[in-house]
């Protein structure tokens, strides 16, 4: 029987003999290629880190103590040792294993992690209410060097020691942000990790320090290493917070991993472990890569080469070609993105423009008042974000570029059902939450063509725009074109009002009607607000978006089809508009039932 | 002619002679008193900004030079001695005076700033874009030691050397949040002024510094003095982030601190200008007691005394003590809030429940994830925010509450129109940005009582709560109970669905509405999602919030009155109702034309 074999739950990873542990490592990554190669996911981060996690299975308790990842895309590892073996081929698909850690899903799952910068705040919320009630389980928050700058992290690392008697931090260090790590405090953890003298010295004190074997011994060995860090590198960032610093600790040594994190757990003030690891961690490909095997698709193993190309190119795409060809016409253009480089397609820009492309890091409260600042001083920035973490810069929008009306554009990427990644990544909200922002513009447009002239009438009009497309490949301006208009011949009964993405949809739905002897028309919307103009009722609205403070609510549409209410899970977009009776079939049912229903009691 | 009538013009203030100028700060803050001891205002951090305002308009040309202030409460001089001084007296009046930083009322104002956080990420973009236009103009961030712990001014402080070449962050450190700073960054800066012997070599150099005149000998004092500094303290919090730091300096002594803008000003790298002053300086009771002197109402100069009372206990007062009875009989229930503990009335609480009691300071994002972790662990956190401030949290409502459906509630004070604060502090998005939102539940309490009966119901929901009501006087539960039904005999041609604070607003609409001979009803709503029965069409929604995301669009009202979507500026609430439509007559003359011009079309 082998390692893995051996592992049905947490308990069984502190049952193995160390020796036991490179092999269950090597399998546990082994699984994790076998389930992405074929679902995709985000890999390289839980590569990396597998030996963290079976540390931190050796030290706490995952179902007492509460281990809070930020973000889960690293719990691979811990998801498969967790008890959910079995189900992780499952992962990202309808039902499955989820992505991200998930309460709902595993017991040893403390908080949900799909957006960066929360762990540390709520882990300081679960310390302080064990403080209150007398516990004594542990608190860890798993951070990532890139998250660590994300405000949110910081903020809570400032109030660490007031809040709570004692939280253990983790931070989990590959040098690697989604994109590039940025900022004074990425080379400030580079310059601690490749001190010369220091790592010298820091490896003869570990190859001491693991001979040792009583607690007590090993307080001490870190008591000493302690001071010669201060005295080296004056590494205060941590201590000026209150917490005590271990580190910086191999990440990928079981040993070194586990004896950190068993010193840091027997301490009594608040630690942080500065574990530094590999992000791609024993797959070649992902090692050599690891911004490219961030997220991907699934995949062969041997060759690491995408399992399938991707059908047409996408909205990113289209947006970032259509962006290069505006800031070569316009000097003032420049880019703006939080952490999101390459998915939202500003890789080119990037290159070409690198005096007029900013990435200030998962920060993306900063990156719209820093953009809001340059737009103040004459620049025409487009931010670049994704729908669902640009529900962080809400206020900076409404505060910064909507009460200024400065001509700040939102390249709103994502938006609407994002499929695999689920609940905590769809872009439900960004139209709803918009929307009431006093002259904020709502593009949606239907086509790559359409998103071009959008980016050039938001450079022309000069206030506060938003755009927003979703995932996946755009539509073609002829066939938008041609799915305009009415199926079936005469006056339509009822007009199927296509926001953005939705015309292929609502010409299925055209194509069902008819088929049903209802005659309805299509007509593209790309524009949200301010509203365009409205036919003649009934009409019906097909938004990628909620529902409630969407477009159909704003119109008053007869009929308002979109995402309910409620928590959208993850899997394929289609499975999920079926779920949701948002797909062509349960739209055309329920506007025939309701158009041949109210006839009937018309008639 | 006094000093301060010398001054129409912020070139006047260079103008002057060093011996003048103690002359000019007693003159501006006689001013100040003058204007809000009838106006109200933000008088205690503006009192402490004298003498830093003017060395910034001695040092710089605040045409040219871009001077951000974080936030603009501190900014009263600025505005007295940037041109306008004659209008300062119709400060936070209809059309008047604004009270914080504000592009639109003068050349000087560089950037709008209503909320904490906002100035260093805007200046950097300040920078960026004159470093990519060639331009020399200096940008400069006043950051209060508050905001400075706020995860925005974090996020751009690791990023400042990577995105511009060059800005000057001015610290204006007063010890002092809204409420009382918190965070280990507040002890950080505490021991840095405390430190004993620090402090007599401090003195001894400065008086050195004084007396050098020439520019190189200035700098090379500043040398000595850093070299001194860090042997000393080790302070390298912001020299990690590649900013020099100079300070302590005196921020009450005139030549001090236009010494150190100088010397930050010809520097070539980025600078941190760390003045240390006292907030409500000069005036004795609010020097005595700043923070209740940190936002008042008109006093009497003389006694410090309020010049009128509150007519009736306000919502917060009302909130707090609900809390507190709460408290008293489930030990689960704590408080976070985010600086703004006197604000939202929770002082009592804070002093009967000292361990149940959380401010993190104006971290608001960080106040939900840690209160979603304190709910996660068991305990029924209540986290109080104003409206406008909760705009910075909507992403962690979503992410961590909603989704996770954890009990969490929100009491929104200061929904709806805020008065004189104005455009930045209105809370008029707080229903459409959660209603959205999924599982959320938004109450709209009517009185104090329902007020308290919303927390009890939130309690024993057990889900994600909003709770909002306005700033001001709370209305009684016999008021509402009277003000309920019909007036005018028969069945009612149209229903007042008064949301909230509304009810007596509907009531006069009712009155007006039955002397024109249309009868009404008026039905006080106190939930809006989900959203409570209706009554039969037509019917008209009363609220106080955005229209645009409102109530009043999600139950497709036929009537919608509410605020619409445009800036909406300061003054007393009833004229800006006047103003916008949404008062009484208004309501009641638009209702009365929609219902007769359809009876006549009808008829």
């Amino acid at each position: 029987m082998s390692a893995l074999d051996r592992v049905s739950c947490a308990a069984d990873v502190k049952a193995l003999a160390p020796g036991e542990l490179p092999e269950l490592a090597a399998e546990v990554r082994a699984a994790m290629l076998e389930t992405t190669s074929r679902t995709g996911g985000h890999l390289a981060s839980s590569l990396g880190a597998v030996e963290l996690t079976i540390g931190l299975l050796r030290t706490f308790d995952p179902e007492k103590d509460r281990v809070l990842w930020d973000v889960g895309h690293q719990t691979y590892a811990w998801k498969i040792l967790t008890g959910r073996k079995d189900a992780f081929p499952t992962l990202r698909q309808l039902d499955g294993i989820t992505g991200f850690q998930n309460p709902g899903e595993s017991a040893c799952d403390a908080f949900i992690s799909g957006h960066a910068g929360v762990a540390l705040a709520a882990a300081e919320g679960f310390a302080a209410a064990r403080d209150r009630n007398g516990g004594d389980e542990n608190v860890v928050a798993v951070v990532g060097d890139a998250s660590l700058t994300n405000g949110m992290n910081l903020e809570a690392l400032n109030t660490c020691a007031q809040l709570a008697k004692k939280v253990i931090v983790v931070l989990n260090d590959n040098e690697m942000s989604i994109s590039r790590n940025v900022g004074s405090f990425a080379r400030l953890l580079g310059r601690t990790i490749s001190g010369v003298r220091y790592n010298r010295v820091k490896a003869a004190a570990e190859r001491a320090g693991h001979k040792l074997k009583l607690t007590f011994l090993r307080g001490a060995y870190h008591k000493i290493e302690s001071r010669l860090k201060s005295l080296w590198l004056g590494n205060s960032f941590f201590e000026q917070y209150g917490l005590r610093y271990i580190g910086p600790v191999d990440g990928h040594d079981l040993k070194a991993v586990e004896n950190a994190l068993q010193v840091a757990k027997e301490d009594k003030r608040g630690v942080v472990v500065h574990v530094v690891t590999v992000k791609g961690k024993g797959y070649a490909p992902a090692e050599r890569n690891p911004v490219r095997w961030h997220g991907v698709g699934p995949f062969d193993r041997a060759t690491g080469e995408p399992a399938a190309k991707s059908s047409g190119a996408s909205w990113s795409d289209a947006f970032g070609a259509a962006l290069c060809a505006l800031a070569r016409r316009d000097p003032r253009v420049c880019a703006v993105t939080a952490a999101m480089k390459d998915g939202t397609g500003l890789s080119a820009f990037a290159r070409e423009f690198p005096d007029r492309f900013f990435d200030v890091g998962i920060c993306e409260g900063q990156a719209v008042s820093f953009a809001a600042g340059l737009a103040a001083a004459g620049m025409r920035p487009v931010v670049a974000i994704y729908s669902t973490f640009l529900q962080r810069a809400v206020d900076q929008i409404q505060h910064d570029a909507c009460l200024q009306h400065l001509p700040v554009t939102f390249a709103i990427d994502r938006a609407g059902c994002v499929g695999a990644d689920g609940a905590t990544h769809h872009g439900l909200y960004d139209v709803a939450l918009l929307r009431p922002l006093p002259g904020m513009t709502i593009r949606t447009p239907t086509d790559a063509a359409d998103l071009a002239a959008a980016l050039d009438e938001a450079l022309a009009a000069g206030g506060p725009w938003a755009i927003r497309y979703p995932r996946g490949a755009a539509a073609a301006a002829a066939d938008v074109a041609a799915a305009a208009g009415t199926v079936g011949g005469g006056e339509p009964e009822v007009t199927l009002l296509a926001v953005g993405d939705q015309v292929a949809k609502a010409s299925r739905v055209r194509e069902l009607l008819a088929g049903w002897g209802v005659a309805a028309a299509v007509t593209p919307v790309n524009r949200v607000k301010p509203a365009p103009a409205l036919p003649p009722h009934p009409f019906a609205v097909l938004e990628n978006g909620a529902v409630a403070g969407g477009f159909g609510e704003a119109v008053g549409a007869d009929f308002r089809f979109g995402w309910p209410d409620c928590v959208v899970g993850q899997g394929p977009v289609e499975a999920l508009e079926r779920r949701h009776g948002f797909d062509a079939e349960s739209i055309a049912a329920a506007l025939a039932a309701a158009l041949r229903g109210k006839e009937r009691k018309n008639g």
